[in-house]
């Protein structure tokens, strides 16, 4: 096990009518102005942003609001954030919606406090030294961004879709999950948020380090719960029990926990952002069709976490197997697994007919480099083999 | 699932070496001066109090010192420290040790900025309201209080053992883990950490709140890890990855994470509180003979939790077994692999050769009431039918 260190200091709120107390929870984390960040129209006619305005204005405290927040979230509207907010360092940001949203509020919360352009975090020309507190409503459980310490933007002028990470700045303070606010949520977004959030445990369990035994069972059991409880989600939407399974995995996933003391591979992350700047795919669905390529070439030469994977999480039994065959059934069930849920299982059934392999291959390391990953260093070959096995 | 609130705020930094840094983590959790809390001599003996303080002097912090906290810490010590900080609000608590110098020194926490007497908290008197920030050095990984907001203290003039849960003022800030540290515990201490660890998941595991899939495999995950783990421990005390398994099990057993949402059940720990209270036995060589007892009782009307876990934890194969029998395998297995630890199966075992169990029963429910559990409700009846099995 590496050496880490391990903080998550968000206020998980989670059950049935907790939004209502969203402005309590504002006043408790020192909001006196709040700016309500949101999305496309389903907050607002399912009457969660009324519902929200409300306790703010019962906890006495003034709002203002920004809306249009788009999936595959962009620079633009963390401009016009930051400069609403600019100037004032007191107001408090609310998220609510879904990855995208609270993705472009911590991007706006980092912005707000600082002299340059926020996109300087993004590619690493300056480091976050201050941001505004974030507070989030849930309502789709996919991204983890309600406990993670991650914002991923896409900048619309040059194209880049990238991940910034800052666990001490980009936290949210607390973060209410009402699985009840997911009942609407299409099946597609359903199964897309399911797929990410299972590749956000793969992108830390995928480790050469050793001795991790504590925190791959953990992973694995949040995996067994995702495998378990995702096909009653899909059946029947608006089951509280799953719905609240599905909701609390997806942070688990993606805050920390289940890559303590891992060096971690996010290539599976960066191939399927490639894809998404450049098709506008959703990314759960992306990653549906990445994470098996991915997987298939680098347990070639690397097939031990494979095997653990298959025979620990996907029930393959080992005996009279070869390692190959365990790896293959495995990968095969966790295919028909995401297929089973409507996803796609290649570039075609994502809808990208004539891929521009050339060109994800090129942007891909324009961005972050060659080679990259940990678990097996991937160069241009085998990331363009990679490409090509999605056909 | 039932409505939670979860937030596990304490900065945990983990690895090598980790206790080099104690003076930077304290000057960034606001410490202006230090009071060192800790227990017997190994931690003189092993230069690790020595290479602490180095720390806080390198990092300009003026400490004192509180040493002898005994094994099922004391009230006495608890009131000493409280004077010392008295009338002085900048005072950082710093534990160096195991579970009863971490809840000492949290006790000393809620008592310095309190009127009254710190005991108060504990019988249900009064609320925390503030209490002095708490940074552990962890050298025993057990009781799980480097992440929890609790704190056990022991009365010696009314023989009272009792929990006091306050997570938004008892959980430490920071808790600094380096198995190395751990190197040296006798195999009987660490054989009786393992067990309670096991049993802090125990006691929220066994629920009839309905629809825990994910808590419920995120605390099976951690269970297999611990038992996996444990031998390679108990064979190789100075193994570095198995000793950083087990210590970061511990913490997760014990921060709440096992318990989202779950309806908890501390029956098993009472129990066990009464006898170390009597006899002074080793807390958790006491809950080996506590636990599969209360779980032979409590199956017999409310089985389903004692099934799922010997299937899922204990690789129980149910085919062709009653339900009785999958149970009553699950629980030898568990007390077949304490005793391969080196742990009691019975109260003889544990030393206590005429027990006296009018005073075990009578003390149980003059502290807790009558009925107590949640899983199944324990009359007078029942608990002493509990502590009559563990002849």
């Amino acid at each position: 096990m590496e050496n880490f260190t391990f903080c998550s200091p968000t206020e998980f709120v989670f059950g049935r009518d907790t939004e209502k107390e969203v402005g309590r929870l504002c006043l408790k984390h020192g909001a006196s102005r709040v700016l309500i960040i949101y999305g496309g129209g389903s907050v607002v006619r399912s009457g969660l942003l009324q519902r929200v305005e409300q306790s703010l204005t019962e906890a006495g405290l003034p709002y203002e609001t920004l809306g249009g927040v788009k999936p595959n979230p962009e620079d633009g509207l963390v401009r016009e954030g930051i400069s609403k907010v600019s100037g004032e360092r007191s107001y408090f940001l609310l998220a609510v919606g879904g990855g995208s949203v609270i993705d472009t509020a911590k991007a706006i919360a980092c912005g707000a406090c600082y002299d340059g352009d926020f996109w300087d975090f993004y590619i690493g020309k300056a480091k976050i030294e201050q941001a505004l507190p974030v507070g989030v409503v849930l309502t789709i459980p996919a991204a983890g961004s309600e406990g993670s310490g991650n914002s991923v933007i896409t900048n619309t002028a040059t194209g880049q879709k990238i991940s910034l990470r800052s666990p001490e700045h980009l936290r949210p303070v607390f973060s209410i999950m009402n699985p009840e606010l997911t009942y609407t949520l299409p099946p597609y977004q359903t199964a897309s948020g399911i797929c990410d959030m299972m590749v956000h445990i793969f992108e830390r369990y995928f480790t050469n380090t050793a001795e991790t035994s504590i925190t791959d069972h953990v992973a694995e059991g949040v995996l067994r719960s995702i495998i378990e409880q995702a096909p009653l989600v899909m059946k029947n939407p608006q089951d509280y029990g799953p719905r609240a399974n599905i909701m609390w995995a997806g942070m688990l996933a993606h805050n920390g926990l289940c890559g303590t003391g891992h060096v971690e591979d996010w290539a599976s992350h960066f191939m399927e952002h490639e894809l998404s700047a450049l098709y506008g795919v959703t990314h759960g669905a992306g990653l549906a069709v990445v994470f098996p390529a991915w997987l298939t070439v680098v347990s070639r030469t690397n097939p031990h976490k494979a095997v653990q994977l298959a025979e620990r999480v996907l029930d393959v039994c080992p005996d009279g197997l070869t390692e190959h065959e365990i790896i293959a059934e495995g990968i095969a069930r966790l295919r028909r697994f995401w297929s089973s849920l409507g996803l796609p299982t290649n570039l075609h059934e994502l809808g990208i007919e004539q891929p521009d392999i050339d060109a994800l291959v090129r942007n891909l390391h324009v961005t972050k480099g060659e080679p990259i990953g940990g678990y097996v260093r991937l160069d241009r070959t085998l990331t363009r083999e990679i490409y090509e096995l999605m056909k």
